[in-house]
């Protein structure tokens, strides 16, 4: 990694049109995918790639279940949603995207001059779960870029019975559910129209 | 836009090690900025990259707040956490970044072909509630990215009063805060040494 610690103001670097156009403006949620694979090392790469994006006080909540075609991908299935069923039928891998309800017994390694915060997070359930939740859902915004910046095509679904996918492929308990993400490379007539985005009048405002 | 709807496979683009240093690796939380100011059209323009990720339902429940130096900044401080203020005080630019907790009423706007939604929200607030937190959030994560993408650096803090925030900057109830992210080209000693991620042994698993 380049030490940035002395660098000047100028020397960040920016996305170019092309890097703008693969992460957001030209991307699109898949919703078929084509039958070329996608092997474990892009997996890997790819949450590789986006746990360098940062969290609150580092925790890091977000896990990861990557699931491939067989046996496992036949049981996921069966916990989406009816319209959602065909998509990851179709995808040649998915991510079941978790938050650990337990992030906090990690606070001594991510956050080593605070290890006492893991008592802090232990003591208080009502803020550990939503601080959980909260940072897991960031690290699943840049997992989603990741899969684009990888040269893939992202389906992230929310239509999925959380519950049933936890008892399934989480029993021990601990990591819960929050968003199936269906990767690969796009299949025929892969999306829909792109829908309209709200106006700056309705969504930004100045002070 | 590229019209994507024949493209094949291997159409998509990848983002080079450049990029991905940009956004993921090499870039840093900051918690110093210099004066360089950060224009308007700067911080317009990381809304119009970030707002193109995908929501569920295209909700796109995220509202920002853009705040520059002057009274609004000094009423922000103000609601900082004080490990935060300073930090804040120094930044060109700030982003309060909140849910709109009548997301719904966009329905038909922004899912045309679904217009029925906006009852379903309207009539379902333990669907609502969450289901906008959680989409804001995935939004918080595109918005973040999109300010390294642009050449600055963030720094997303979660240490603020929110409700001190929310009567101060959106009376009208409507807007509930869920992050403040400083915005502003990288000043003296920046940012901590790079923090330890989790080992994938303990975040990945696969089917």
């Amino acid at each position: 990694m380049t030490d940035l610690t002395n660098m000047t103001p100028t020397a960040l670097g920016k996305l170019d049109a092309a890097a703008r156009a693969t992460l957001f403006t030209d991307a699109r949620t898949a919703n078929t995918f084509a039958a070329t694979p996608v092997s474990d090392s892009e997996l890997s790469e790819i949450w590789d790639l986006a746990k360098w994006a940062p969290t609150s006080a580092n925790t890091q909540p977000l896990r990861i279940l990557y699931v491939r075609p067989g046996q496992g991908r036949d049981r996921l299935v069966q916990h989406m949603s009816d319209g959602n069923k065909a998509k990851t039928a179709s995808a040649p891998a998915a991510a079941v995207l978790a938050v650990d309800t337990q992030f906090h017994d990690y606070l001594p390694t991510v956050l080593p001059f605070r290890p006492e915060l893991k008592d802090v997070f232990q003591a208080n359930e009502a803020m550990r779960t939503p601080s959980g939740m909260f940072n897991a859902t960031l690290q699943a915004g840049y997992f989603i870029l990741s899969i684009r910046a990888h040269g893939l095509a992202a389906g992230p679904m929310a239509g999925f019975d959380a519950t049933g996918v936890d008892v399934d492929f989480f029993p021990d308990g601990r990591w819960h559910s929050i968003l199936v993400v269906n990767i690969g490379h796009p299949g025929p007539d892969p999306w829909f129209e792109r829908l309209p985005r709200l106006h700056n009048a309705d969504t930004v405002r100045w002070e």
